[in-house]
């Protein structure tokens, strides 16, 4: 295309909103300060990079957690936090280990095959030993199918082959329905005897890396190993099923839980002139996956809630609460920087009254999720025409995320999450491909623009 | 994240809209049924591979050309259209040739260096022929520049150096602001004696590819070889200007412009059961730039339009007026295409009502853009909710392209296009990178699901 550009494919300006909304002009030519700032500078990006590039992936308990920490330190003192704070919690220390894989052996036309597979043990699971398993392979589409084919799991590999629905528009929709099977998936084969499981990734990508995350073993139960495998191998061994071929699998995984390592929330504090013990928090957590660089998940919130800080401060704004801009120790294998961070307002006698994550990645902004009581909806919704220009106009009546909640259940406080374009999240999201040349800069600074127009306001205005 | 995935990132879903606008359930239900069959189909994926991987790049006149009118003739027949119509269409014969480079050589601390540039010659240049060009550099920042400056130009090669303005939220409006240096640089600098033009490539990618793209010269001036730079280049360019560094440029091109070759306009009818004669048209252009796959300019225009005609036949809807699905023959370098398609309403009496075009790329879609009168317009507003779980309800007031505008201007047809979000277009635009890998699907069948939204509501309620 070439023509007519600048009339054709512009939404509502700037200019065209302000004299639609007399009593947001101030609002709105503060939150276009931000956005210049935020989209001229080349912070973020080096702040990224170095994050992902110079430290890469930083599971807790990790050498590189304690790297990640420092810099997430440095970072907030550069940025011109007041101060920063390291707020000790003690994370699950869970290790992948060494020289996994996953095969099955099967007989086609006469010769025995063997075919290895794309796979990473899953989160928090137990390994097979070096020695390894090898058993029957079965496949299992549903929790459903899995009760009623209950005696026929005992001595088995359980292959649980859910695949994402293609058809919600938001990707967290399919997440959220399947994920059940990676979390849950290893305790309940196990309850019939399953001897391990392998599980379709988590995605709807179109290639074949495994897509690892977190499961919770059921005490009760006995602690059996669990993998995912990546789609084009699942691909396979669905259509050796569909043949009827029976299949041998054979699992050898080193991954095992170590005794509670120390972290710490990384908390940047920019001490409020008005309120300095009102807290709004902004956030997102420094952890990620090993087997990545931990860019979108949650790089992407990390350096957005840096960047935040830097364009208030270098725009001259003093909020009239304080706020506390944190790096989360550990969300990814537990929730325990959430949890910790949650005790700091009874300890030190803080009102927390109002709290934002970026946990959804740093892809071109769509709206916020908001936990909030009506009153405060009814304001909200008056600021919605000033996200309009910078693309985060969908508000919805539900905000929040596994960092920010312990405060929220605890003592009420409003939430907010930012909610970005979720088309290509699970294309990456725990897997190989998360890497700093999979984040488009623009998009990740318009998601911190928007949150800060958001903290702003909430700092004006209150709740 | 992982928690509460399902509550906390859903935009306000279908079933909430629906009670608030009980006029519009049918037409919901229905457009939940486009989505539901596009988002389930691999077809648009097949036909963009295609397109993209085995023809690839398709300059008008090329022999790509040719295949991908085949290509797209029989594409539009297993989606289902009633007729294909081929319309023949004179294009530009222009071929970029091959050996083409660029150099600059300095003095630096005694010693004579020379770097060369990544480069590609702008569309519709003269080449330099195979001796090419050598002749002194001399940086200019603008046209004002230029003009202040324009006795320093004769018998020297200028090299443009505007940077895109990273501070729009709509990238289009920064290569709306710049590409004139592009399509007028060559003749503005002619104009006082330039042997040549190196152009800053029109991007703000952190790559070092060159974007190419189409000039226009002043046929009362000389024309001179003009050629685009990537943009690591222009930095290192502009660090030697900035320490007051000559240099010598050397540009070898081998350009040229051959007579006039034989397109085609691809068009699939779908025949209205109401009014055959009332002509809705929807489209992206077939011809891509020589240096790419043309993926997402314009294989994603192309490729959502015969999805659109796919899922209309698939779900058994019959417009009432005729559906026009046009593949553009030629909008890269030139506007033959747009302009050959606006003499069929006269020719064949028909009466266009409406038209649509997608050019701006697969990307997730924003919104729509219209250039329509007062009375259409309160109509189309009263749609936007049918939109928002689509995550197309940003309407703004212009709307067309280069395809369509023809027709807008001859018979004031109502005119839309599709605007998807702009973040990443510019990194890829007339460049390498425009590849299939680059586009994701669920992406650019979002566009397709709008569009299709969009067609559907134009022909039910007229405009």
């Amino acid at each position: 295309m070439k023509k007519y550009l600048l009339a054709f494919l512009i939404f509502p300006s700037l200019t065209q909103a302000q004299p639609m909304f007399p009593q947001g002009v101030n609002d709105s030519a503060f939150i276009k300060m931000i956005s210049d700032n935020v989209l001229r500078s080349k912070s973020a990006d080096k702040n990224l990079y170095n994050l992902t590039k110079n430290i890469g992936g930083r599971l807790a308990g990790s050498p590189q957690m304690l790297m990640a920490e420092k810099w997430g330190a440095e970072a907030l003192k550069n940025a011109g936090a007041d101060k920063v704070i390291l707020q000790e919690c003690k994370v699950p220390h869970w290790v992948r280990g060494k020289g996994d894989m996953a095969s099955v052996t099967y007989v086609q036309s006469g010769k025995t095959m063997t075919m290895n597979l794309s796979m990473l043990s899953i989160g928090n699971s137990v390994g097979t030993g070096p020695s390894g398993i090898v058993a029957p392979l079965i496949q299992i589409n549903s929790f459903d199918e899995l009760e009623k084919r209950k005696e026929e799991i005992k001595g088995k590999i359980v292959f649980y082959n859910c695949p994402f629905q293609d058809e919600f528009i938001q990707t967290f929709m399919a997440y959220g329905t399947n994920v059940k099977y990676r979390t849950q998936g290893a305790s309940r084969a196990a309850k019939y005897g399953a001897l391990a499981v392998l599980v379709r990734s988590m995605t709807n990508s179109t290639d074949n890396n495994a897509h690892t995350g977190t499961l919770v073993y059921t005490d009760s139960l006995p602690k059996i190993p669990a993998a995912c495998i990546g789609l084009w191998d699942v691909a396979k061994l669905d259509s050796l099923f569909a043949k009827g071929i029976s299949m041998q699998a054979k699992l050898v995984t080193h991954a095992m839980m170590l005794p509670d390592a120390i972290g710490h929330n990384v908390i940047g504090v920019l001490k409020g002139t008005e309120f300095p013990n009102e807290v709004i928090t902004v956030g997102g957590h420094l952890d990620s996956w090993d087997i990545n660089e931990g860019a979108q998940d949650d790089g992407a919130g990390v350096v957005q809630t840096i960047e935040i800080l830097r364009a208030f401060k270098a725009l001259g704004f003093q909020p009239k609460h304080t706020i506390q801009f944190v790096l989360f120790a550990n969300e990814e294998n537990g929730a325990r920087g959430g949890e910790k961070y949650a005790e700091k307002p009874l300890q030190e006698n803080e009102q927390h009254i109002f709290a934002m994550e970026s946990d959804a990645g740093g892809f071109t902004p769509r709206g916020f999720g908001f936990t909030v009581n009506e009153n405060a909806w009814a304001k909200i919704i008056t600021w919605k025409h000033l996200f309009e220009p910078y693309g985060a106009d969908h508000f919805s009546r539900y905000g929040g995320g596994t960092d920010i909640e312990p405060l929220g259940e605890k003592y009420g406080t409003p939430m907010s999450s930012l909610s970005p374009d979720s088309q290509r999240y699970f294309d990456l999201h725990h897997a190989a491909g998360d890497v700093f040349e999979n984040v488009n800069m623009r998009e990740l600074k318009l998601g911190a623009i928007n949150m800060a127009g958001l903290l702003y306001l909430v700092d004006k205005y209150g709740l």
